[in-house]
C-alpha cells in the first residue's frame, strides 16, 4: 500500500543555509500519511469526531541531499504495519526532476488514544478498511 | 497598558534571504498578546474552557530592518482598545543590542466568538479584569 | 494581472482552536506572489543571483472566516502596483467548495534592495517583463 | 557535555489535537544544539563565514507525553560524539512543572560540508574547542 503526494517547496520552508529546513520534511511526511489514509476511506476528522486521536510516538528521518526553493517534491508513503493499536509508515522523498533523486527517507509510528489520552484499540469500522486494502 | 517580551531568533525562523521570514513576526506578536493578557489575569485556556474563542480578524506589520539569527528581540505590546466585543493591540519589535533598533511595528484586532463561531460579548468576569487595569 | 494558486490545508497548519493559524495565510500569499512573478518570467533565484533581494516591507491580512484542515484553498493574487522601486500585491483567499467563500483578504508591499541592504532600482531586464504584461 | 535550554510553548506551535505539533520539537532540539555549541565558543555564523555548513543528516524523536500551550519546556542537550567529520547529539525534553515529566527524547547527527556541498573535515581551530571541553 503506497501513495504518492507532490509538494512544491515554499520560500518560507527554506532557512539561511539556502535549503529546506529539516523540520519541514515532517510536514510532507504528514501530508503523505493523511492522503494514504484518505485513499483507504479513513478521514482524520471522522476519527476525531469519534473521540480517537492518533498521535505520533516516533519519527525518524535521514537526509541525503537538500531540497531547494522551487523544487517539486515527490513523497512516496508506504503503510508498513497496521494493527488495532498502531500504524507504521515509511517515506521516500524525491526531487521530481529529469533524473529523479532521493533526498530523504523516513519512518513514523502512530498509536491510537481516546479522549482521556489513554492508548486504545481502533474500532472495527475503521480497521476493516485497512483489512480490505 | 504595555508588556515586554523577549525572543531569541531561532535558526528555523530564518529563510534563504538570511533573515527572519516575515511571517514569523506574527508569532512574536502573538506571544506578546498572550503575555499581556496573562499579566491581567486572563488566561486563554480559561476562555477556551468557557467556550470563548478570540480569533484574529486583522493583522498588519511594517518591516523596517531585518531580524537575524541569534538576535535578541524585544517586543513591546500595547493594549490599544478593549471593549466587550473586540481587542486591539499594537506592537513595536526591537533588536536588543547596545543601540536598540526598531525592526518592525504592527497592529492586530481580535473579536470574541462562541463555540458556534458567532461573535459574542466577553463575559463580565473577564471584562472586569480589563477595567481594573 | 491576476494569478490563481491552490493550497490544501495541512494538519500542521492548524492550531488548538481547530482552524488554520493566522500566520500561515502569509505563506499562501507568498506562494501566490512567487507564482505571479514566475508567470511573468521573473524567477526569485535569478534575482538573488543578480544580488537583488525584495523583502516584504508591509503586509496586512483581514480574516473573515476560518480555513480548516483538509479545505482546498484558492488564492487570487493581483499585481496592483509595480515601479522600479516597489511592488504591491493584493490577495483574496477563498475556500474552494460548492459555494466558494471568501475567507481572507490581504495586501503586501515589497521593495528591492541590493546585497548591502540598500534600496535599489530594479534592473531594466526585469522591469521590461512587468511592462510587457 | 550537557546544556539546558528553556522554551515556552507558543500558541502557534499547537495543532488541532490541542497539543504541540510533533515537528516543532525539532526546533527545540535545534535551539539546544545551537546553545551547546555556543557554550563551547563555536558560533554558527563564524562557521558559515568560513564556508562550512553542518546539515542534519539524521534526526529521530520519540514522543512520550504531549506538550501543551503555556507549558515551560526544559531541553537537555548532550553532545554524544564529536569527530572532525560529524557531530552526534541526544536530547531529553521535559515539562518543567512541580513533578518534572519526560515528554520526548531524541537524537541527531550532523556532518560538515563545504560551500560546494561536499563533506569536509572541521578545521582545527573549531575542533580544538571540542577537545578542550
Amino acid at each position: 500500500m503506497k501513495v504518492i503526494t507532490i509538494e512544491k517547496v515554499r520560500f518560507s520552508e527554506t532557512d539561511m543555509m539556502g535549503v529546506v529546513h529539516h523540520a519541514n520534511y515532517l510536514h510532507w511526511m504528514e501530508n503523505g500519511r493523511v492522503e494514504l489514509l484518505r485513499s483507504l476511506g479513513i478521514y482524520l476528522l471522522d476519527l476525531i469526531d469519534d473521540g480517537i486521536l492518533f498521535p505520533i510516538v516516533k519519527v525518524e528521518c535521514q537526509y541525503h541531499k537538500p531540497a531547494c526553493f522551487g523544487d517539486e517534491i515527490r513523497v512516496e508513503t508506504t503503510l508498513c504495519k497496521c494493527t488495532k493499536v498502531k500504524l507504521e509508515f515509511s517515506y521516500e522523498i524525491y526531487k521530481n526532476s529529469e533524473n529523479i533523486e532521493l533526498l530523504a527517507s523516513g519512518e513514523s509510528k502512530n498509536v491510537y488514544i481516546n479522549d482521556k489520552g489513554v492508548i486504545c484499540r481502533l474500532p472495527d469500522k475503521y480497521f476493516a478498511k485497512f483489512q480490505e486494502a
